[in-house]
């Protein structure tokens, strides 16, 4: 029996921190003075209000269940973003619901795919806005709303299984609270100290702060129409894929080095892989990209560095454009696409430890074609890897490819080519932003029909809250009794 | 330890089989008098001197084991094309040996995928051997051998077990010599029978043989340029149709039903799944091809089923060119062309009870998120899928996964674009023939550069051989102690 006084409780503690966070892009309205501040009070009047009612209406309920934490975790996403696309089309510089909401998605969700073919015609308020659902998306709204909710006399371990994502919750500390809190003020940490890079770099404050909330989150969102490749900065270009790299990295690992454990990073597993990765595939694309092109030696690191890194931690932030490059630097971000970072990480996709322990699973099973007999568990350095987990894996695994193949028929059946198909649902499900074809990394979605913005605003949003989260819903067992 | 010596003998044993089944060409070619002739006799006795001897200087030889099995198979595959591909260089149709190789293992994969650009220059002899190895390989040749070798004191039941396409071979009875000869007589009434219902339709016996023996063994190679397109006979198309889908089922049923269990198929999941498939790809694309190109409406419905048919079943006989069809349609074909055909058939592909099991497994694992405790079993009808199996299946899906994303990365490197790389690889891996791009349906590949030719013939070879027979070889424990 679903708690569905509780569940509405909840959601409606958190419509009121969704009123309380869009006082900062207030702010920001008011102080440029753009004429966006309306549409801002105007939503946060109705977001509050709606919140505070819903709270005061539905207190004395009952213990919450992991049944709930679903619920909860995927509702909060959708009423975000319901609410949080109201500022786009009061202010009617996005007139149309669908638009909007596509856009709010795509911040909550950290994807960075825009429907907006001026991104610099925004007033200040609203490109803020923008940028700052990526940032709150991006260490996740409810693993925020964990620090917020205890407060509320709510605990909620069920929902940290529900929400984290990856599939190896490195748990911090036993109190949940207290992680959630701990982990976030290793983000605020980290953001600040992008922002005033960028700034020394040569951003002026603003832009500096909205391209931080789109490193930190993956995000991907941009106040320039040419993305980060507008600044034209060697200097820029490296801040922001070292942090993209942070960013793409178990937030577990930082608060541990932060700590003090310098090394902790060298005894990942994962993250040694990731960096792997990252090292071999702007190899191949720099030496294929300065052949070709004809770039300088530095132009070419550079540009393929950025890209890559851009697109395996699911950011989505460009400086080239890599639809221009060989088939086989274009297949090999498409594969970067789909792997995605580290687990405990903000970036989507499949995610690194996943893709490492279904390549051992699948070395195991040749294995045993030779040793019938023999017990092989997966390991991933000293540790064996749970058959159950090995087995979720795989389903997981099963699910995104079959979501995929889904969502491209879709796309096709409303018109669609093949490859802008392919491009535009890995990019969403994978919370990317820019794909291939008519979604490459200089076009936008503003030509996709409306039902498919739908369709790939569910994707995102199931991409992003790992799958499960939100298919279980659908499951006609999770409503009975 | 490896039994060299047994490997040896049976491999030289399979050779003098090789050279008993080139007379039936020979004798095609003598009785054509096209200049052949020759060719084949030459290739007879260097393969009939090369088995005899091997087999005599090798005899005495211990039991040979499983291990031994997997070397057996994928070695007389890879024997049959370096020796079969001879009577095309020794006339002189084909000078190059890779694209002779390519087109003799092409034939004995069942792949159809060829090199020629006017197949209808070949003379009689050559065209008649192109078609009969898929015959030979269709039913698998170690299947076949399976009713020799015994014959030679050489029990085998290792050898079912890495040959019989698909992971529930069906066991007839259980004594395997018996099996093999049932299923081949199986195979030859149907061959029979196919042949005599295109000669009445309308071919000569040549073709109707030629074309029997690539529907037979869901090959593709045509005697035609145009494939089957050129007889223009809608009688053709159909009596292929249905073959195609006969030759694409589990032949364990052909044989229970030709026992007088005609109601065999119904109850059968798979086969059900697999008419299913076919009808609802043949419904949506024929309704495409009928809405967009403006087709009578028996014309459209006669062009989709006959090219779903040919994809599904992995036969690769084209009647339309798909790809002016819709993005829609060639997508639908693109995932039929890895779904492939029901296990214990002569088709390619995951096969259906694969994607069957995948997808039961894939909602069990959703449904173990609300329960966590209960046991959930994969099934199939009424019959529980043991657990080594189903993970087996995961480890094979993500060994196709691994093998496409690796050749579609090397093709790509050798500079072909990204549709006719991932075509390519798609057709060969799926022992269907015709791709996409580049290597589509009115295309060919003798454009394809040389090493090329040389991956995609390893890739039809592990697909044919369901990849862990042939994968195995590569690891390192294989060849220990």
């Amino acid at each position: 029996m679903l708690n569905y006084r509780a569940i509405v409780n909840i959601l409606s503690a958190m419509l009121v921190f969704l009123a309380a966070s869009l006082l900062f892009p207030a702010a920001v309205a008011w102080f440029y003075q753009d004429g966006d501040l309306n549409a801002f009070l105007y939503t946060i009047g109705l977001t509050f209000v709606t919140g505070i009612s819903g709270y005061f209406l539905t207190r004395n309920n009952g213990e919450i269940r992991a049944r709930d934490g679903f619920l909860i975790v995927s509702f909060s996403w959708i009423l975000f973003s319901l609410l949080g696309a109201l500022p786009f089309v009061f202010s009617g510089h996005i007139p149309s619901y669908t638009d909007a909401f596509f856009e709010t998605m795509s911040g909550f969700t950290t994807t960075g795919a825009s429907i907006l073919t001026n991104i610099e015609g925004l007033p200040h308020g609203l490109l803020f806005w923008r940028s700052f659902t990526h940032w709150l998306g991006g260490m996740g709204i409810i693993l925020l709303s964990l620090a917020i909710l205890p407060l509320l006399g709510v605990g909620g371990m069920q929902l940290f299984k529900a929400e984290v994502p990856g599939p190896t919750p490195d748990k911090l500390t036993p109190r949940i609270k207290h992680t959630a809190e701990l982990l976030w003020v290793v983000y605020l940490f980290i953001t600040i100290v992008e922002t005033v890079l960028l700034k020394i770099a040569g951003m002026n404050w603003f832009d500096a702060a909205c391209h931080t909330f789109g490193t930190m989150a993956t995000g991907g969102f941009s106040t320039k129409n040419a993305s980060v490749g507008q600044f034209q900065n060697p200097w820029i270009d490296y801040i922001i894929v070292i942090f993209m790299i942070i960013a793409g990295t178990n937030f577990a690992l930082h608060y541990r080095m932060l700590r003090g454990k310098l090394n902790v990073y060298k005894h990942d597993r994962e993250a040694m892989f990731f960096i792997s990765v990252i090292a071999v595939a702007s190899l191949i694309i720099g030496m294929d990209v300065w052949q070709r092109n004809g770039h300088h030696i530095a132009t070419a690191a550079q540009h393929s560095i950025f890209q890559v890194v851009s697109i395996v931690t699911t950011t989505g932030y460009g400086t080239a454009d890599y639809e221009q490059w060989s088939g086989l630097s274009q297949l090999i971000l498409l594969l970067l696409m789909f792997a995605g970072g580290c687990a405990g990480s903000t970036g989507g996709g499949i995610k690194m430890i996943r893709i490492m322990i279904l390549f051992k699973f699948g070395f195991n099973e040749l294995k045993r074609l030779l040793h019938p007999q023999a017990v092989l568990p997966v390991r991933i350095g000293n540790s064996v890897i749970p058959r159950e987990i090995v087995t979720n894996i795989s389903g997981f695994f099963l699910f995104y490819m079959a979501l995929f193949i889904l969502g491209v028929l879709i796309m096709a059946a409303l018109g669609l080519d093949l490859i802008t198909a392919i491009g535009s649902v890995t990019a969403t499900i994978s919370n990317i932003g820019p794909g291939l074809g008519g979604v490459g990394p200089t076009d936008n979605y503003a030509l996709i029909p409306t039902t498919g913005k739908w369709v790939l605003s569910f994707l995102m949003l199931v991409g992003r809250l790992e799958l499960f989260t939100v298919l279980i819903l659908f499951s006609p067992s999770f409503w009975k009794k």
